[in-house]
């Protein structure tokens, strides 16, 4: 549904929606037993959602496309990832819950290593460690650029996060790497002109950085990419008439559901610090967006059992979530992270959504295979709101 | 996909996609059996992809459209069949495996039956043979145009193919077939102003035709329409990293590949001649496009019994495709051909993708009614590509 639409379809009522983005949840089979993570984890209690609820598979983003963080979640907020895009500096900021402001142009920083021709040798410079990588951020705050604020956060590694806070600033320039070893770091340049007076900003700040920089091994220079502002989208407040909260314990997924207007929560890792979080602020939202990130981590680091451990403490948890009676639940993931293949892919994802006015169908199981049979078919994520006000009594009438 | 994101998203990698179209394959059930073409043939190797991969039925279009050759092999190839239209002119050229140069102008020609009125008593004079079209193609040879060189060519009965080729050249012309008997033949008239001066080129030779044709009976005169130029299109190298070929024995398949940037390969009737070809050319191609064109023929015949042996001659061919381990392998059709019908239909298309990530689904045997229960589900042919990219590992993650 077009976000136009749903302006004009949606309306105020008393119910709850509450979804439950387990991340990474799709997976693939174990070669030797032939079972995905869901087949092979036991399951009961979404064994029962799935016998209750509506089930199926959803694409993140389109056939074939593995989704970024960014887009898989977007999706399943109703929000259309080709259109709802987020450049890398802004997810990096987010990601270690940066306060981004309006106007501010932030970048994702590597830093890295470059020879006496400064010519780059390592682009991650050794992967130093989380703490050097601090440390090189205090020495960079004594850049200082004419009317405008720096922010240099560390991230891990050799990775930080550069913000430039001031007027007129714009993000319209390319990354200064080169994305290969034996070359010197490039420029900044602008992509347009009104990018022009930031981009020689930017090249100041790296004549800076690099005599700053200079007597440090192995991280004596540094690049950027993914300038980028944070985007200002509708809320689904204004969209969707939803008073939203993300409950994230990690940055980047609270971050997310701030850019279209969630309010974030306290959380915990463990799924059930989520609940005790949406328990006690049952009363002041509409919709309630729950992060669960250990089956991702777990998929990403290609551990097939300690996936399966993931999904079963989830499972443990689900009770206190349904007692709540949410009018709306649903259980999914933002993209497959199966751990044979130690990252995200393109396999659709498995769904459930239970709620009162749900159709039955013949599914009694969650996972991959038992999903196909279900009711909502493989259908893209974006379509999941829209299905999801529809059952808690939110959507009026289309037409006469 | 959109060839934009597709441009961004792919990258190249050292896998094999191997395409088998088998034209028309999709069928309708015989009316004394109840069965279909593909459920009453015996296709144990066909049944065992199945078996092995993800199945599905493919919509080469939209719902309830039946596609000509054209749309339904640019969806597979993905190519959006909306928004690439090639024109019967060029389809005709292609046919005749005719070289049609940037800047031509093709149309599809019939030879027509006037009375002494000059109205046409018969829109394809009696449907001359092949010789006679041939001989009649010799004689309008001797037409002259200024600046302009002309080619006639026969294709088959009353149907040639006349290309014009020279300097600012448009195709920008309505038919000059009336489409009803009772009419004279119609002027070439402009649709556009750029139209004008090849519509007085085309009005001058259909008066030199007139006259050379006037002592011949029934075919002494002609009808010109689907005046098209060949379309540039951005190719499968530049928009999916493929070097891909075209292993097809009839021209018109092998034009369809080359309008995307297919290298045409030989090949003959059997799909054992394709795969040998396949075969010799495995090593310089990353994407084979294989087509199988006996199963429609047979369709196009309403020959239900000779669909059905042309399909089980595929089967006993499979085994040496499925031999060479191509990364991805797909089994489909352009569009369905049912031999009760006797020509092209909407039905959605038999589809099997083999690829070692694929999840399994509870399909076993390879028809229309088995296919349904597949992963893939009913979905647009023009996602098929997108598809095979994934599973290749030629597709970048979207988004942050």
């Amino acid at each position: 549904m077009e976000l136009e639409l749903a302006r004009e379809l949606t309306v105020e009522a008393e119910s709850k929606i509450v979804l439950l983005v387990m991340d990474g949840l799709g997976g693939l089979p174990h070669p030797e037993t032939g079972r995905t993570e869901l087949e092979t984890a036991y399951t009961p209690h979404l064994d029962r959602l799935a016998k209750e609820g509506m089930c199926g598979l959803t694409v993140p983003v389109g056939p074939g496309i593995t989704p970024g963080s960014g887009p898989g979640h977007l999706a399943l907020f109703g929000y259309d990832p080709y259109r709802f895009q987020v450049g890398r500096g802004v997810l990096e900021a987010l990601g270690i819950d940066f306060d981004l402001q309006p106007g501010d142009v932030a970048a994702r920083g590597n830093f890295c290593t470059v020879d006496a021709q400064g010519l780059i040798t390592d682009r991650r410079a050794g992967r130093i460690g989380t703490e050097k990588c601090m440390e090189l951020c205090q020495k960079l705050r004594q850049a200082r650029l004419e009317g405008v604020e720096l922010f240099i956060e560390p991230v891990r590694e050799h990775r930080f996060v550069l913000v430039l806070r001031g007027e007129g600033l714009s993000d319209q320039l390319a990354d200064t790497d080169p994305q290969r070893e034996g070359r010197p770091p490039l420029p900044a340049t602008a992509t347009a002109p009104e990018g022009e007076s930031t981009a020689r900003l930017v090249n100041d700040f790296l004549a800076q950085a690099a005599t700053l920089l200079r007597d440090e091994a192995p991280a004596n220079m540094l690049l950027l990419r993914g300038f980028a502002k944070r985007p200002h989208w509708p809320t689904m407040q204004e969209v969707f008439k939803l008073r939203a909260a993300a409950i994230a314990y990690y940055p980047m997924y609270r971050g997310l559901g701030k850019l279209v207007g969630m309010t974030p929560l306290p959380s915990g890792p463990r799924l059930e610090d989520a609940i005790s979080s949406l328990r006690e602020n049952w009363g002041r939202f509409d919709f309630f967006f729950l992060h669960y990130k250990a089956t991702d981590t777990a998929g990403e680091d290609g551990d097939f059992d300690r996936k399966v451990e993931a999904i079963e403490a989830a499972d443990k948890a689900l009770p206190a979530l349904v007692e709540l009676e949410p009018d709306v639940l649903i259980v999914t993931g933002d993209h497959s992270t199966p751990a044979v293949l130690a990252g995200h892919s393109w396999h659709p994802v498995p769904i459930v959504i239970r709620a009162r006015w749900a159709r039955a169908d013949a599914c009694d199981a969650f996972n991959e295979v038992e999903l196909q049979r279900g009711i909502l078919g493989t259908f893209p994520a974006k379509d999941v709101l829209p299905l999801a006000l529809a059952h808690a009594g939110r959507l009026k009438k289309f037409g006469a």
